[in-house]
């Protein structure tokens, strides 16, 4: 039987809304979200979307009245009652009301700010600027907006039959890499592929394979939307954003150096367990763990998210060795540019000697390479704050290829922060 | 949206049936129906359903009672206006009204008649006594009924999701041998899948990718209620069971010796093109074309059907020559365990010297090797006329491995068609 109703409906839409709920974010959008509603509400902050992959020509493929059309469905969405709901009332890392009362009352109350779009030399320039609370909100749903739009640009070509064996295709491809993942002992592994997602279908099915597939050994997924949808639990802690914001509010070099501790200052005082968690690489690792308070060494573990990931686990695990501390107590989570073989290897190296745990991105959500020729292949978009009252931010990363900011600025960092050569690697997505 | 209705009607099915129409059967056995019905139609005759892969014991995997269930509903069908209207007014082979109209007046009035099943030994006895015209309708739905059965029995303990993943890897792989099909400059190729195909729905989606993949490389199917539903050609000529069956009949060893040609010569009178396709190895593909009468080389083209492949075509060739016909004016079909690499290599073979086609069947419809284990790989169940007027069927073929009939039946049909040595094949389905 056809269903005529959802036919007459689906007829009806202006738009297939690709963000269809404002926590269809990254956990950890929420939680850093909540830490400067309460330590820095009237930041004022610049995020912009940058797409490194300047071959894959977005504003060609992409029409400028659908992209509009999207982001400005995106700013009508208001958090809906199920959600506050979930979020009042979940358990996170085994805490209930991880979010205090104020922060859900003004989320509740929030709409996502306005954007500013432009076209230059075949890109998008899509900023947004406000208060830091409100526009670090739009992360993720312009991330996730622009793949979609350009996932549907390629896949408007296509017959339903050639979509059929595309996606059959795609499926095979994630539930052989499943495959690959249960033969691996002691395995824990989450969903971190949001951002750079193929569509918002794609990885609500890669989670429910996830799921099936591994059972106890998946964790679970940043996106809060399909953690509820699911009910499955939302993971995460913080990010670049932080450090970088509050290292370019410093008023001197002095403060400057104290940036990234003072963060992570403000996040103990919020957090414990799970959500302590350390990412060293803003300004360097190696110099930000010589340089760090003791106290930090107490915290549950490191997040690695660029350079040598081996490199930056051994650093860390002589680091806690140097403070006494027992390294196989210790987390760590490796969440940059994992595919299978990379996640075998690193578990090879370092299941036993720490706790070891996998944020799986791009090659999760998006591996659509060489299907559809290679027009589908995932590329390297982000957004990122590029200014805090006035002043540009500056990220190093332990690979210069991901470094941020003014050429004048990234040398006073790199003097502050003691950062020597790097080495630099190919940044896929 | 929920469909309401659907769901309700599907919760009040008492059986999902596999056989849904009279039509869902091959093209060929209705038209040697139609022969059967004007030249013999007081033969009584008995199929038999023969599993020659003992390995697979299918009275163990499948219900007798849902068995007995698809039968019954089997039985219960008849033919459709709309399929009536189909057969009446269709073209087939670029010739109008190739039904009599005293066949289908009858066929509007046929129901498939009793059948007789026994459990022995792990595999199900299942025979068809009666009429030739009625009782070899059953072949197709009986084969059909237990090969998807089958299926359904390996398929029933599996989740939503395993089965999911399970039709994404057969659908790839269908699709990466249309792709390789494409590649074959001038391929003429038709679904020849009917009676070992994994389930309905899945021939149903092989021929729609066939269509989609090779456009008009692809020629047709054999079966009928998917040509009608997917309005393309229905293929097909003329099986074993004709020779097998007049060759039972013969009274004397003279008889006998023509009876192969008999039938051609009644078909010969019934059609003309493309039906007049030899399939010449029932008794050995050497003595028959040794003993054909002239008139014979002038028809279509032959269908090589067991043996060496290519040695049945080369034979054919010289055949042609020895007759005075051009072999680049006759067609070959290939039809006997087919896959893309055996086709690549015959088309390379043959093209320019012949007419070639193919008819592609069980690695087309039933290709699951590997997948669910090996639970549902193709395995090699025939449905045979093993009786006529009380007397034993014979089959020799150009595999001795595919020769049916009492040893010493089989003894004298050699004798009788000077059948020698013949070379083992392997039967894979």
């Amino acid at each position: 039987m056809v269903d005529i109703a959802t036919r007459v409906h689906n007829h009806n839409w202006k738009i297939d809304p690709i963000v269809r709920s404002l926590i269809d974010t990254d956990f950890y959008k929420l939680l850093m979200c909540q830490s400067i509603f309460r330590n820095k509400p009237e930041t004022t902050v610049t995020f912009s979307l940058i797409n490194r992959s300047t071959r894959v020509r977005l504003a060609d493929l992409i029409d400028e009245g659908e992209l509009r059309e999207h982001l400005d469905h995106a700013r009508g969405l208001s958090l809906s009652r199920g959600e506050s709901t979930w979020l009042r009332g979940n358990t996170f890392y085994g805490k209930r009301q991880m979010f205090r009362s104020d922060f859900m009352e003004w989320f509740e109350g929030l709409r996502l700010p306005a954007y500013h779009l432009e076209k230059h030399d075949g890109q998008y320039e899509l900023t947004f600027e406000g208060q830091w609370p409100e526009v670090m909100l739009w992360e993720i749903p312009a991330l996730t907006i622009l793949m979609e739009l350009r996932s549907r640009a390629v896949l408007k070509g296509m017959g339903k039959f050639e979509l059929q064996v595309l996606y059959a295709r795609a499926m095979t491809r994630v539930w052989e890499k499943i495959e690959r993942l249960r033969r691996i002992d002691g395995l824990k592994i989450a969903d971190f592929g949001t951002r750079r997602r193929h569509g918002f279908l794609w990885q609500d099915w890669c989670v429910q394979a996830l799921q099936a597939g591994l059972g106890q050994a998946f964790i679970g997924t940043s996106n809060c939307r399909i953690a509820m949808r699911r009910d499955i639990e939302a993971i995460g802690t913080n990010a670049h954003e932080l450090p970088m914001v509050y290292a370019a509010l410093a008023d001197s070099d002095a403060e400057l150096a104290q940036a990234p501790y003072k963060v992570l200052a403000d996040w103990h005082e919020e957090h414990d367990g799970n959500l302590r968690i350390i990412l060293p690489d803003t300004y360097g690792t190696e110099g930000f763990l010589r340089n760090a308070p003791d106290w930090l060494s107490t915290w549950t573990g490191i997040r690695i998210d660029s350079g040598d990931p081996a490199q930056g686990a051994e650093t860390a695990i002589r680091w806690w060795r140097d403070h006494g501390e027992d390294p196989r107590d210790k987390l760590v989570i490796f969440s940059d540019g994992l595919d299978v073989d990379k996640i075998e290897e690193l578990h090879q190296q370092f299941a036993g000697r720490v706790k070891v745990s996998f944020g799986w991105g791009t090659m999760l959500t998006n591996d659509f390479r060489g299907l559809a020729g290679d027009r589908l292949a995932p590329f390297s978009l982000v957004c990122k704050a590029i200014r805090a009252n006035g002043r540009p931010t500056v990220k190093l990363s332990d690979n210069p290829n991901k470094a941020m900011g003014p050429a004048d600025q990234v040398a006073r960092y790199k003097r502050v922060f003691g950062v020597g050569d790097q080495q630099a690697q190919e940044v896929q997505v």
